[in-house]
């Protein structure tokens, strides 16, 4: 790394310098993870499992350098760091934490757990038989709460759990958001839900054409192909292998193309985050986004808040009808109601924007008595379809639709789910704030130019990489904490 | 790893669980290689730099571990080793050579000067300026000769660095080679020279269908795209990610279309050999090839002694002319003689079969006498024009075509060169005892039936990896050293 300004203190430029091989297989892992998805012939996936495996014990031992954290802890005694130092010494923290206060074997165990649970969970899905993978899934419960008391943490075991993915959430921001947004969301999407499917989710397009419009579109958004690439996987997923290749993937199906082209807009949210980071940050801890939750909240913001306006159902026409020529047949209402379809359904991620936070909130829900003990895996199947009646009226009639819905539990991911509904917030939240400093921010949209609104992500969030906690960002940027009231403003407008 | 029962003694088993990061780190450069070549948006390679400069420091970190070393010694002292044993530690100790006799000063001396050399070569190349480069040049000549003093050799400098590249090749065995091939191929070489190009050299493709033509002759010829893909690169190559993983690449100009079809041969042959290495021996040292020259001698025999005969002409000429429509215009005769057209010129990587062992001579002869001191970088130029001028009857009259017109040099790649002519010797020489084995194996190629031959060259080569050294291997599987008598007289049958 070339020396820059933002690190003078000679214990941050010692960390940054052991830092170096493990940003090396840090980056090499989000490669072999990219080619996994995208390229790699598929009886390449054994020995890929092995190399992940060995990178990642590779990882674990120098983060547990004694060296390191020895260096770590001086520079968190030093007086006068810059933001940037005091950040390195926070993220470098958190990023040694489950090492050092996790026991290896609790960790070791966990992953061959997962690893089998995994596969369990994949068979129980296909079966549609919750049995398969129940003693798998408390077991895992089990261990996750033993690493939460490792972990440490106050009044709620979760909190252990939030915490790793969003650093200074807890159980009382999360219960104070998805408290404010319970019942607003509610009356919206009794107004809002619709039966009747668009036509338009039903025409069919050829994949090669739609690919060429996603190209065209995100060129005319500004998206230099010289530092960015778009290409096809099962899931779509953005990776970030420097600043100068980022990479985000999308799928087609054939038919109902908005699921395609939100998905683009959506990675190319997050792609524009890892874009924007500031070049000095490159190299160290730092070069990411603050938090699961604000980078969601820019995949969030492009996705729904940009995607999903009037405006941009007119500014994208005309690329769009290039290459799916059936979008002549309707009118700018059509497609836009067609963006905008609310329908409540049993499925996360075929969500719509007002439903969406009530599978979080289900999720969320169901984590934490689990976590917390007041639930039993036995218990979570009638939890579960109680509470798809109660938010959203509809439960489901089998398993894989319902408690094996999702990968995360299996993968021993607890606490990841409310970062999604902290993404929605704070992109509501970034709209109102974009808006009042970018009047005409719509009226650009229109003509698909987004030059000074993404100058002006850059400026709020984009170029601090994770030098700032995302509260601290937060009131550094915006004056205020995370606000569901934008939100919920933001869907009344719309939908009401 | 799983147990294996090729790998039983207690030291073994040990070092290739030391050798299991070592391995993952490998491959996840290799990976990186590939994607710098295929994908890579072009402004990450800054990044990219980086991050192969730390891997390659982790690599000769885990390399020069004491443990390793120890265990190493413990296996090469022990009794009654299996060959897969005793190939283990015979290629870890070539693996760990450099890194324990080279003082880490010179290799990261020599590693600075080989970076900025590089780009002086690049400069230089361009403005046809040999100035640019020399002094790098006679630096890492001066830095080599150091590191051969520290490697140990016998005899002469040069043998050294032969080794590095194909194990227990020397100055002596590379003389009796070349001074066997010498004036049969000049002999050859001056009946079978044309002036005259082939018309279809001119024919121009699309390029679309002439991928569609390499991947359907590949894929009958049995090459399985499970395990196995091809994609586009400005210089082609091979990489085994793993044996469930192997890549080609190829380039297409948009006419001459042999380039890109001996090129997809070419790379084809490496990649069989990746494939079809024993799966026991996958995840150890073992799995690679013998040597360079025996991983040339694969590709060099598909592309020439398969490809470039008159069956293949026969045998492909259906689904060639199925994408490249032109090719009905030609006679079997003209298409064959356009595959063999023979003209001396100045450039190596276009040269056909007969004059390309010239370029390898003239290498040789420069490379030695540089290396021994006889030589001086000032002389280079006029050294190189007079050997091109003796044995191609052509001289360059810029430096870009003469001494300038590869790469290797400002690596520091210092006797890699003869592998190529050690790769045509010996490709010549497993058609010999190919045919003989499978008498009607050429009746075969008509039908691009290659499955028996590949099974041959599986158990004959391939399934080996590096278990035994290449001469082993040779006098194991042939009964004979290297003997270019067999490349004379499949060109003096194929050319008189």
């Amino acid at each position: 790394m070339s020396r820059n300004s933002k690190f003078s203190n000679p214990h941050a430029i010692a960390l940054i310098e052991r830092y170096q091989p493990i940003w090396a297989v840090s980056k090499a892992m989000e490669l072999s993870g990219w080619d996994l998805e995208t390229f790699m012939p598929p009886k390449g996936s054994f020995a890929r499992g092995n190399m992940t495996g060995q990178l990642t014990a590779l990882i674990q031992k120098m983060y547990s350098d004694p060296h390191l954290l020895d260096l770590l802890d001086r520079l968190q005694e030093s007086q006068d760091l810059t933001p940037y130092e005091k950040g390195l010494a926070r993220v470098m923290r958190r990023e040694t934490k489950v090492y050092t206060k996790v026991p290896a074997k609790l960790m070791q165990e966990l992953s061959e757990l997962t690893t089998r649970a995994s596969l369990n969970w994949r068979t129980a899905r296909e079966k549609n038989n919750y049995e398969i993978f129940k003693s798998d899934l408390g077991k895992i419960i089990e261990l996750t709460r033993d690493m939460a008391d490792h972990l440490g943490y106050e009044v709620h075991p979760y909190n252990a759990l939030l915490d790793l993915h969003e650093e200074g959430f807890t159980v009382q921001d999360a219960d104070e958001v998805f408290g404010e947004l319970r019942d607003p969301l509610k009356v919206i999407l009794e107004k809002a839900a619709t039966e009747r499917d668009s036509p338009l989710a039903l025409e069919t397009y050829d994949q090669g054409s739609m690919k060429m419009a996603e190209i065209e579109l995100l060129t005319k958004l500004g998206y230099d192909f010289t530092r960015f690439r778009e290409d096809t996987s099962a899931h779509p997923f953005t990776v970030g292998i420097s600043i100068g290749d980022v990479r985000i993937t999308t799928r087609r199906k054939g038919y109902d193309f908005k699921d395609t082209l939100f998905s683009v807009l959506h990675e190319g949210g997050h792609a524009l985050y890892e874009l924007q980071i500031d070049p000095e940050l490159e190299f160290t801890p730092l070069s990411g986004g603050a938090s699961m939750g604000i980078h969601e909240s820019q995949s969030r913001f492009m996705e729904n808040m940009i995607g999903r306006s009037r405006e941009f159902a007119r500014g994208s026409f005309e690329i769009l009808s290039k290459y799916l020529p059936f979008l002549r047949n309707y009118s700018e209402e059509e497609i836009y109601s067609y963006f905008n379809h609310v329908k409540p359904g049993l499925i996360r991620v075929e969500a719509d924007e007002v439903s969406y936070n009530f599978h979080i909130m289900i999720r969320y829900e169901v984590e934490k008595q689990l976590i917390g003990g007041q639930a039993q895996v036995s218990d979570l199947p009638e939890l579960w379809s109680e509470l798809y009646k109660k938010y959203l009226g509809v439960r489901p009639n089998n398993f894989s639709d319902g408690v094996l819905q999702d990968i995360h539990w299996s993968g021993g991911s607890f606490g990841y789910f409310p970062s999604y509904t902290i993404g929605n917030v704070v992109a509501a939240q970034i709209r109102y704030h974009a808006m009042r400093d970018i009047p005409d921010m719509y009226a650009k949209v229109s003509d698909l130019d987004i030059a000074e609104l993404k100058q002006w992500l850059k400026e709020k969030v984009h170029v601090w990489g994770a030098t700032y906690t995302p509260k601290e960002l937060m009131m550094r940027s915006f004056g205020e904490g995370y606000q569901p009231k934008y939100l919920i403003n933001y869907l009344r407008e719309k939908y009401l």
